[in-house]
């Protein structure tokens, strides 16, 4: 039911992603009224591995979270929610609240043992062709150096089962590559991954900057959730500003447009290349089972990706690998600075 | 002397400075042999409006700073601050390493009174074509309640006597736009910038993220050094992608090159809109003297923006209205965190 169009573009994109994976079965969860109205539209109102299970309520973008948690009990969202802790789906995916999809996850999933607090990890284009994970994208905007060393590990898992890197490299997001660089909670998070580094749990590569997220510098980049948030949607913004330039400047005129139609495989590709719909689902990383977070404003494509990248999670058991890396790297260590 | 290019950029810069302003005088420091074989080059060894200090050292990009300040006591860096301090310039630009400008400037010109820490000031296009003024961009990785506000302070004289801007919006940059959104230190922020608001002292509008710098929400966007830092980084590795991705793409073929050749006025008008030359020169704010950092990277054109912005600023006073509005606003509060 989430997002800015709902189940128009929901379930198109859940459809076309059953048609991809034979093996997939879908549980859709809202209003199953306007559910079923829509399968039929997309002519799959009996399909054979879709089942609506209803919901009453929906938490809106406005929705403060002791709404979303304490009043709207039959929410879409939570209703989802609840099939996974219940064993019924092995993810979950909403397009919908950013805030109120973690705090309602975990209310009902609950944190993983081991884990101080869930994180949002997303994944970027980067130059050489392949994703750059990141996180934390806003989960936690205050962050000790032991969360930011969680961070590390879960975002190392997560590339790790998706991506089939044997072991992928961490970077630190910092202002300067030295060890010396940084604000005092980076600082003293470098050593936690340097002991990990050395015990060869770990590819730690060191600090990172910002524009190594795009060079592809490291398979994972860690940060505060404050950082995160401020600087994806710094991306986000000048990534839409970027295609505006260049939609309005190619329409301008007759002779322009015609440019643009002969280049049209150039644009084309660099629509592909640079596609934001193709890294469209954020993981909610360290709960008690999968969560995916479509952009509100995402498309059927997009949307699919969202469905995908949960499907790939859950077929190559991130659950389970996390729980198994934690439980060995995480002594319950907190260092805390201030 | 410094940037990557050195006086091969630097000179034909001031060379073209100068013939567009006609009341402008330009004193260069560095090695003087170089300096005026490079003048000579461009037909300039004798222009009535150059000066040629001598310096005998210069500050590498990878000098600790304790060679930039106790041991290089000649350096062209030092020397041009030196011109500012004794009054003999009234701005000095560099591309040298940021981290060195900073310490040196504080070290030979010192502190405006009423500032505790210089912060960096650069400016980014938006979309209504006019500058989004942001800092701090990395002078100051951990910041105090207290620090962000006379970024705001600076900020808002920079725009105003830069841009015209009889009030000049200022954002706090964060995770969200209400109130109840963002980490300890920038939610203490919030009521300072608010007294200052009702107080009809400064035009704060309130919290902004990361997208509003690229919409232009407001003229000014304050954030702290790390944040702005990692940002900046983030947002320049993401536009030297889509130049790469564009280049590329348009490249691959005699047909996409065909379509660029018809559309390169669309082409032309992108570079120019999106120009990073265009936004070149970053003011060290709140010395006691002018001090604006070029990018290193940056080529003829770019480095002329650095100066362009360095002779605006000496000429509208940026100085004099700094020293104002520090005196009137800061009671000397230190709101401190933790």
């Amino acid at each position: 039911m989430g997002g800015d169009h709902g189940p128009s573009v929901t379930i198109p994109a859940a459809i076309n992603f059953l048609k991809r994976e034979s093996d997939a079965e879908l549980i859709l969860v809202g209003l199953q009224d306007v559910l079923h109205a829509e399968l039929k539209k997309c002519h799959a109102d009996a399909h054979p591995r879709v089942t609506v299970q209803h919901a009453s309520e929906q938490v809106t973008m406005d929705d403060p979270l002791e709404v979303a948690l304490r009043r709207k009990k039959d929410s879409s969202m939570r209703v989802a929610i609840e099939q996974v802790k219940d064993g019924k789906a092995q993810a979950c995916v909403s397009a919908g609240n950013t805030g109120a999809l973690m705090a309602v996850s975990r209310y009902v999933l609950k944190t993983m043992p081991g884990v101080d607090r869930p994180a949002i990890c997303t994944i970027m284009p980067n130059m050489k062709d392949g994703p750059t994970y990141l996180m934390d994208l806003g989960a936690n905007v205050d962050c000790e150096p032991h969360h930011l060393h969680q961070f590390a590990i879960m975002g190392s898992v997560l590339a790790h089962a998706m991506e089939g890197i044997a072991r992928p490299t961490i970077g630190l997001l910092n202002v300067g590559t030295e060890d010396i660089k940084g604000n005092e909670v980076v600082k003293a998070t470098i050593p936690l991954l340097q002991a990990d580094h050395a015990r060869g749990k770990l590819n730690f590569y060191g600090n990172v900057e910002g524009n190594d997220i795009f060079k592809g510098t490291t398979d994972v980049v860690i940060c505060d959730g404050f950082v995160g948030n401020v600087m994806l949607k710094a991306i986000e913004g000048l990534a839409r500003f970027f295609k505006t330039v260049l939609t309005t400047e190619f329409k301008r005129n007759p002779v322009t447009m015609l440019g643009a139609l002969i280049a049209r495989s150039a644009l084309k590709r660099i629509t592909k290349r640079l596609n934001p719909a193709r890294y469209n689902g954020a993981s909610l990383l360290g709960l008690r089972g999968l969560v995916f977070k479509s952009h509100g404003g995402a498309d059927v494509e997009a949307y699919e990706w969202a469905i995908r990248r949960a499907y790939d999670a859950a077929k190559n058991d991130v659950q389970q690998q996390l729980a198994d890396l934690i439980a060995e790297l995480m002594p319950r260590e907190t260092t805390t600075i201030g």
